[in-house]
């Protein structure tokens, strides 16, 4: 795969979740490639409850594997939880973003999404407590 | 401490809740003695989310530190979450039991809980489900 969790860079991202109130919880790094559905990360505040599965990329296009997106849905609507994409594109100089998995595009092998459109789909982490999240429809 | 995580035997708790139609998402082992709040397992079923701190012992009396406790409740208040002992007292016969930290008696170091208060106070994983949780006031 292209793109890798990026466990170093992940604990910037609960850092940010932390600053927002955010409880989290990251699962283990998967030992071998088989993994269960579950995200890399679950962040709860109050009763706001969000799943993310993290990438980060050198590329300015982000290739997520099928099954990488649909066991975070399948996981996400059994919790109870809103599902996001964490996505870091580490060559553009800015930082992470949040996509529901919609904003992505199927082919037939891998969702995907470029940079470009990222920026215009995503936000950042700070964003999910604002009143602007109701735009994205955050249910 | 008397009393480990029992990783081993905790798979089994899992697989219970994920029959139960639970989400769920365990912690990493945590590397040192240093463990920043975080419970052992988090599961969630469409919007009910449980935090769970995980402790078997072979005794008939359970010792937990006042830290593991308290962590787990702050934890659970931040994320939304309802937060329960899960204990098994291996040497008794019986199997997992929940139980909410207000059941434990605070001692000078410890929270102790007897297991025969356990078994007259706590309840299996199954009845979180059960209109009966209720009269445990689980909210």
């Amino acid at each position: 795969m292209p793109n890798r969790r990026g466990f170093k860079e992940e604990r910037e991202l609960v850092n940010r979740l932390e600053k927002l109130g955010f409880a989290v919880l990251r699962a283990p790094a998967s030992g071998s490639g088989t993994k269960s559905d579950r995200p890399d990360i679950l962040a709860g505040r109050r009763g706001l409850c969000i799943a993310l599965e993290v990438k980060t990329t050198n590329r300015k296009v982000l290739y997520v594997s099928l099954e990488s997106l649909d066991q975070l849905v399948r996981f996400s609507d059994k919790f109870g939880a809103n599902p996001y994409l964490a996505v870091k594109f580490k060559r553009s100089g800015y930082s992470w973003l949040l996509l529901k998995p919609e904003d992505l595009k199927k082919s037939c092998k891998y969702y995907k999404i470029t940079l470009e459109e990222a920026y215009r789909k995503g936000f950042p982490p700070e964003a999910i407590l604002s009143a602007k999240l109701e735009e994205f429809g955050g249910n």
